[in-house]
């Protein structure tokens, strides 16, 4: 992963912002298993699996704090 | 979802916040699930899962402390 | 649930402020899972399965983080 | 619960705050599950089951980030 | 535990406030497992156990948001 | 472990500051399992188990926060 996908936390708007917390909770997971015919299998069972797709929202939400903080929240 | 969502993380009350969190933890499962009709059926069985409403409220708790804090929580 | 259940987040004390969270925390099963018959049938479970109830008290911890912040940790 | 278990969040030392931190876990369980004999089972259950006991140092952990906060982190 | 095993939260590197983090993290089971015996047996199983030691590292990643904190992250 | 593996927190630039959220995320597993050969055998069971890798990505997300706080998110 010699290339560039975080180059900085801040978006124009919190729907921009949460898309990129979705970004950083899929990074993870791309990091652990960089085999991608192996996440699309994996991705194929747990996009139909109630817990695994809330366990993916927990992640989502804990980014998007992480994002919303560096962009003091797009208040101003 | 190129549609407008989430505009702002700003809201009048701490109950519309509330509501707001409840919302921002369904998009994490729509983004990652995009077919409404799996996830109907993934609904009718966790509605009915204790472990995975708790889950659920997990990720709730987690997206209020964002918007609760977006509006300084509603100090003033 | 059209009618006020969350005026605002301050309170007198720590412990008001404790129970706030766990109001909190049921709110999101009752919005998830709006059937009281159902939510009496899983509580019978869930309140003996030792993983549930210590799943129960992340999410009340996680909601007391959000609670006390907002009342500046009751320190004045 | 018409007493008072939570007076303050302020301790006197790390240590005390992170004794409160524990008791803040366990009245999670305690309100959700009222009855003494039914909590003492489930005990004997969990604090045999190395999951649930990650689980409960989850719960505690996040209950002393709050009350590590509260205490200024015992800074002064 | 009448001993002293927290006199406070600040450490000189950034490395030795993760060590405090696991400490803290394994304070929680000692307390809610008292016996060592079984906590020896527990620990042969769950070293063993993927998911366990996940849960382990999420248990220290929040104990070690709360060190990090109180030392300022280290910056000065 | 006696050797410096985690001189500071800050990082270049956010992406640096998520390589770093990984390591802090491996190194409790390696702290709590020391040995190599088992962690090996243990990560070719959870590289391929959806919810271990949502799990992971949860305990890097946390580890995230921290970094990024420590940063003050590479605002300036």
């Amino acid at each position: 992963m010699a290339d560039i996908w975080l180059p900085n936390l801040l978006t124009n708007t919190p729907q921009e912002g949460y898309e990129l917390a979705v970004k950083l909770s899929r990074a993870a997971v791309r990091i652990t298993q960089s085999n991608p015919a192996v996440r699309n299998d994996l991705r194929a069972v747990y996009e139909k699996d109630a817990e695994a797709l809330i366990a993916t929202a927990a992640v989502v939400a804990t980014n998007f704090q992480t994002v919303a903080a560096a962009n003091n929240y797009w208040r101003n």
